[in-house]
């Protein structure tokens, strides 16, 4: 996507042909920077301090750590090495692990003396992968947006997500986004209300960010704002991303997801969450019983990051001392409450068998 | 209610006899001092700094402000001056318009003579009056969590609140939080669940402030964690203030308040709105159509108020630069959301009809 009128990927091999290129996402909104890895702890550091953030960008940077580590060593050892310190670096990232554990195996039957190629090969086949993915995700959720501007005569489209699924948190497109940027590119006008999704603003410091770049209209607003949007018939469509998805549709996403998705069926507003496949738990139905929600630390409600007045980023206090805080970071939509689940092969109804229907190969035992 | 274990109200006249005492609530909740008050002047400083806020304290400081002005000067001409200029200082306060008019007609058919003491009288009278409202709506609200306390076994009662209705918006016990003060008075155990509310975060300020200091038991959450909750069974009712309720019970309140409802009825959870009968709209039915919502500055969303590691109160900016942002302050629950509305007079239905029964002097022509 565009950034100062240039266009980017989130991550990718600087011009020497080895150096891994990421956006240093700790400083945005408000300055736009280019962090630059050249060892695997290096990388290792990226995802633990969040330079990077997203499960897919950080299961490609966990894959170009090891293409620089296999440049430093391409022993075996080395091997396991790297993929081990690497895959300590976030508890719960799903995508971290799988990547990890392809370049392991993929290096693993190669000579070391062609591992270096090797890897970096396959870390930009994973980056790639994503791209498509997200590609995808994008032209089936074009057509959803396509269908509201033409009954809404040509007007605006107004789309409402919440936290951040675009490009910043993959590749390149995003998941949720992918469908807006792709109605963008085609020429559809949308306008996109962004909730600031605390406690930790990712709406308003990361996807208001990365739309504005684009140049995508939106407009920021606290997370209580959406309900009285919707019924005032300011919203179109709803578009969330989603970090696991049930076999039965149920749609695990950033704490608040649910509430706006209670106000769109009391609305009649659609309500779609897009998602690559890979996040799809086939192993369970049930996301409000079976979902295990991560509870963070208070100090994400009890203090605010932001910039002072001097330009410095700070935190500040907000909550009253002493107080006791609760900190959900992921919620469960049900699938009564999904109009449809938009992924790399369509849009599907958000059921067991709808979802069978795009991916046939789960069906059976 | 208590402070550091001494007993407060939001407004008294001190020792002296005639300084009006107010909880600065700018200072909250990292500091508590005293204001004082000593001419018309500064009781209007103090509305429009919003050192106080909250509709029905804001009626009481005016009404006071009005008797310091007396004794500067208790002339026909200084009555109407001092009832003006405290008039202009929040634009859409009901309260502040009907407390003034009060104690204008009450002073007018004074002799000037008499007009302090009378003042000083009539402004104590309708604090007085605001406090036996709120221990009222207290008493009539503290049934329906005792119910649930019974029903619950003897377990702890776990009440979601937003915004803040606490005594801090009144002159003692609140109206949304008054059950609450009420029942932990009673010894009934409650937890509270507390809203942070953004963008200005009363919440997390003020409620748990207040919360706290009385020694209430309760938890602030983000304002997305509320629907996560209610779906896990860790809420067993929700109470809410109101700013305006119409003549059929739709509920207008602090923006927010409508998601928070829509959670409380797909999780048959009971969802009440405590206010006194002032705030009941009688000319109106349909909120979501007639209520007009209040759009106030976009500063308020992109800019959060804390306090920084050096003790320093500060405001950080949390939004992309550039970014719009739409800052809707109220919205309006429906009727059919709301269990049941509370107010000075007992419980009743959310309806016409329920409204009728504890004001039957409202029906017929």
């Amino acid at each position: 996507m565009r950034v100062h009128g240039q266009q980017y990927r989130t991550i990718f091999v600087a011009d020497d042909g080895f150096t891994v290129a990421v956006i240093d996402q700790t400083r945005l909104p408000f300055a736009f920077e280019l962090h630059h890895l050249q060892s695997a702890e290096q990388a290792a550091e990226a995802i633990r301090d969040m330079i990077v953030r997203g499960a897919p960008l950080i299961g490609v940077t966990a894959a170009y750590g090891v293409a620089l580590g296999m440049r430093a060593d391409p022993s075996d050892a080395s091997l396991e090495r790297v993929v081990a310190m690497l895959g300590t670096t976030r508890p719960t990232a799903v995508n971290l692990r799988w990547a990890l554990e392809r370049m392991r195996t993929t290096l693993a039957v190669e000579p070391p003396g062609h591992r270096v190629e090797r890897a970096y090969d396959e870390a930009g086949r994973i980056a790639d992968e994503d791209v498509a993915a997200c590609a995808a995700i994008g032209r089936h959720g074009r057509a959803l947006i396509e269908r509201i501007h033409e009954t809404r005569a040509g007007q605006v489209v107004r789309v409402l997500t919440h936290c951040n699924a675009g490009w910043l948190a993959c590749v390149d497109w995003g998941t949720a986004l992918a469908p807006v940027y792709a109605a963008h590119e085609a020429g559809i006008p949308v306008h996109v209300y962004v909730d600031e999704t605390r406690p930790r603003n990712q709406g308003a410091a990361l996807t208001a960010f990365e739309l504005g770049a684009h140049g995508v209209p939106h407009t920021v607003i606290a997370d209580n704002a959406g309900g009285h949007l919707m019924q005032h018939g300011e919203v179109d469509l709803c578009i969330v991303g989603s970090d696991r998805t049930t076999a039965a549709g149920d749609v695990a996403n950033k704490i608040g997801t649910y509430l706006k998705a209670l106000a769109a069926h009391d609305n009649r507003v659609p309500f779609y969450a897009a998602l690559p496949s890979s996040t799809i738990d086939w192993a369970i139905e049930d996301g409000v019983r079976d979902v295990p929600i991560e509870q963070r630390s208070a100090r994400e409600v009890t203090h605010v990051r932001g910039r002072a007045g001097d330009g410095r980023l700070l935190d500040v206090e907000v909550v009253a001392p002493g107080s006791a805080v609760a900190n959900p970071a992921f919620d469960v939509t049900p699938a009564r409450l999904v109009t449809a689940i938009v992924t790399e092969r369509g849009v599907a109804p958000a059921s067991r068998a709808g979802l069978l229907s795009l991916y046939p190969e789960r069906s059976g035992g």
